[in-house]
C-alpha cells in the first residue's frame, strides 16, 4: 500500500522545521541551515531523508541529549589537502556543512581537500554535501557511516552500516552527475518505509539468522529485527563481496580515518543508535586537471550518449545518475512537496509538543 | 569445465615476460617492471590479470602498434595536489606506476594527491597501483575505464566498461584491506575464461538484445557477442542503477577529467580497443589525518571483530576484502604459480614466435 499524501509548500516546510529546531535550542543560523538541507531532499524527491526525519532528529536526538545543539567542532592534523574534524555530537547537518566547506577551501589552495570527521550525528542525504562542491566547479564526495545493519557474504550478523556514498559532478547544459547510494541492496529507511505501509519487501534486501529470505521487514534488525540486510549485489555469486567491500570502505574513510572507533563499535554492537556517525568529505577543483568548460562539455556529451541509447519496452530515456531529479524539483517547486500524511500529522504532533504553529 | 595446471616458478615467469617484453622493444627497465606487475598479480590469485594476458599485450598491443614501446609521458595542469596525465600510448603498467608514484610525491607534500591519466593502455590488475601506497603509510586508489561491455538499467546496450576500481589500506598485524572490484556483476575476463573452459554462466551476470538472461558466454558483447554485461545489482530493484552509477563514476574521473573522451567514444562504439584507456589514481597520506599507529590499531579491531562473526555452514571466517590473499600468496610463493595449461602453452607458442626460450 502506498501512503496517502498531501502537497506542501517548500517554504512554509522551511519555516516550520526552522521554527521548530530553534524552540529546542538550535540557533536561528542552524535551524535556517538544517531546514534547508531537509527541504532540499524533498525538492529533489527524495522522501526517505527530508523532514519526515525531523521529528525523530528532535526527539530522539536533541530532546534525549544525543545531540548538541550548541556544538564547537575541531579540526585537528590539518594538512593542506586533509585534516580530521571533531563534530562535538553536533547536529550533522551543521557539521557536514562545515567540514564540507572545510574541504573545498583546501581544493581551492591545492586542487584537492578531504575531511574525516568523528563524533557526528545523522546528517540526511549525503547527496546534498556532493552537491555543495558543484557551484564551485568542483566534484564533490559525501560518506557517512551508520549502525550496522548489513551482514557479510557468509554470515548472518550485521557488521557494516547501508554506509552510503554520494558523488557530485557538474555538467553543462545538462543536470550535474549526482550518485547517492547505500552500499547495501536499499537504504535502511526503505524497510521502515515497507513497514509503515504494511508492504512486504523483494527477495533480495534481507535474510534470516539461517541466511534464508526475509520478505517481512519487521523482521530485519534494522530497527528492531532479527534479519539482516543484504549489501549490494546481493549473493557472492552477484557481487555481494564488492558491496560489503564498499561498505567497509566506508568505515574505514568515516570511522578509522577520523580515529573514530565508531564502526567498530557498530560492527559489536547491533542496534546502537545516537550520536557516533563518522563522516568523509571530498573536493577534487575540476580546473587543476583540465578547463572546466572541456570537463562540462565532456560531461554533456556522455549524458547525451546514455540518452540516446535504446531502451527496453516501459522506458522512456536512459539518465545518469541524478539525471531525473531536475523535473522532480521544478514539479515540486511549483506545486509543493508531496507529503505523506502521516509524515503531515507527525509534523502536527511535534508542533503541539512544541508549542508552536503548524501551518502547512 | 576447469582447466588443468600446472606449477610455473615466479621468478622464472618473471624472467621470461621480461626477455618476451625487451624482444619487442620494451626498455629492460620498463619491462623488467610491467613483468613483475603481472607476476605480482598471478601470485595474489588474481589469474585474470597476470600473464594470462602478455601475449595479447605483445601481439595485440605492441606488435600492432597499438602500444608504443618507448612512451614520453607529459604532466599538464599541474596544482599542489592534482594532474593530468597524457600517458603517450605508453604500457598501461609503466604509465600507471609513473602516475601513482606522482600522485604519493603530491600526497607526502599535500596529504592528498591525484592524478587524471589520458592516452594510455590495459594496466592489469587496478590493485597492484593502490597497493603501491601500502608501504608508504597510505591510502591507495587506482581506477580505470575499459571499452563499453556493460548496458545501463533499461537499455540492452553497452554503454560504459566494467570500469574497475581499486582501493588499499595498511592494517597493523592483519593483512591489508584491498578491494578491488569491476563496478560490473563480473569481470569481463571471467566471461572470457567460461568462453575458454566452454562453460556456462550464472543467470545475473548477461542479458541478450531482449534484455533476457544469457548463460551462454559466447554470445555476450565482451569479445564479440550479441548481449551486454550487467552493472553491479543487476536489475533494478535490487541495485543495479548503482553499479551503473559506479561504472559512469569511474568514466567520470578517468575519461572525462583527464581531458580524453575515450569513455564516450567507447560509449557509442562497442568493440573499440587499443590505446585508449585512461586511469585515476589516488593517495591520502594516513598521518595527515591522524597517526598511523591509532589507524592501524583500528583497521586491526575491525578485520578481528569481521573474523568473529558467527559463519553460515561452509564457510570458515569472514574476512575484509583481499584477506585472504597472505595465503595464497604464502602457497604461490612456495609451489609455484598454478598457471592454467593452456596459458603454458601460449607463452611457449609466443617464446617460439619471439626466438626466445621459455624455461618455466
Amino acid at each position: 500500500m502506498t501512503a496517502k499524501r498531501i502537497r506542501v509548500d517548500a517554504k512554509r516546510l522551511t519555516d516550520f522545521s526552522t521554527k521548530a529546531l530553534q524552540k529546542v535550542g538550535v540557533s536561528e543560523e542552524d535551524a535556517q541551515l538544517t531546514a534547508r538541507i531537509l527541504v532540499a531532499t524533498d525538492l529533489r524527491g527524495v522522501d526517505t531523508h527530508g523532514v519526515i526525519n525531523l521529528s525523530r532528529y528532535i526527539r530522539g536526538g536533541i530532546r534525549l541529549g544525543n545531540i548538541n545543539v550548541n556544538p564547537k567542532p575541531k579540526i585537528f592534523n590539518q594538512a593542506p589537502s586533509t585534516a580530521t574534524m571533531d563534530g562535538d555530537q553536533g547536529l550533522g547537518f551543521v557539521i557536514g556543512h562545515r567540514a564540507m566547506i572545510e574541504a573545498m577551501h583546501r581544493a581551492e589552495k591545492t586542487g584537492a581537500g578531504f575531511i574525516a570527521v568523528r563524533n557526528s550525528t545523522h546528517f540526511g542525504a549525503a547527496a546534498y554535501y556532493a552537491m555543495m562542491a558543484l557551484e564551485h566547479d568542483m566534484i564533490g564526495i559525501a560518506v557517512t557511516n551508520t549502525p550496522a545493519a548489513v551482514a557479510p557474504p557468509g554470515s548472518t550478523k550485521p557488521a557494516v552500516g547501508t554506509n552510503p556514498l554520494a558523488v557530485a559532478a557538474p555538467a553543462g547544459k545538462k543536470p550535474p552527475f549526482v550518485l547517492d547510494m547505500a552500499t547495501s541492496v536499499v537504504a535502511g529507511v526503505k524497510l521502515e518505509i515497507a513497514r509503515r505501509d504494511g508492504d512486504s519487501i523483494p527477495e533480495g534486501w534481507a535474510i534470516d539468522k539461517e541466511g534464508k529470505p526475509l520478505t517481512d521487514p519487521t523482521k530485519v534488525l534494522y530497527r528492531g529485527g532479527e534479519g539482516s540486510m543484504l549489501p549490494l549485489g546481493g549473493t557472492p555469486k552477484l557481487g555481494g563481496y564488492k558491496g560489503f567491500g564498499l561498505g567497509v570502505l566506508v568505515d574505514i574513510l568515516c570511522g578509522v580515518l577520523s580515529g573514530s572507533s565508531a564502526g567498530i563499535i557498530w560492527s559489536n554492537t547491533p542496534g546502537i543508535r545516537g550520536n557516533m556517525f563518522c563522516h568523509f568529505f571530498g573536493a577534487l577543483r575540476i580546473d587543476s586537471f583540465l578547463p572546466v568548460e572541456n570537463f562540462k562539455k565532456s560531461m554533456d556529451e556522455m549524458i547525451e550518449a546514455f540518452e540516446a541509447l535504446p531502451t527496453l519496452p516501459g522506458v522512456k530515456k536512459i539518465r545518469a545518475a541524478g539525471g531525473y531529479k531536475a523535473e522532480i524539483i521544478k514539479d515540486r517547486e511549483a506545486n509543493g512537496i508531496p507529503l505523506r500524511v502521516d509524515v503531515a500529522q507527525d509534523l502536527q504532533e511535534l508542533a503541539k509538543e512544541l508549542g508552536i504553529e503548524c501551518d502547512l
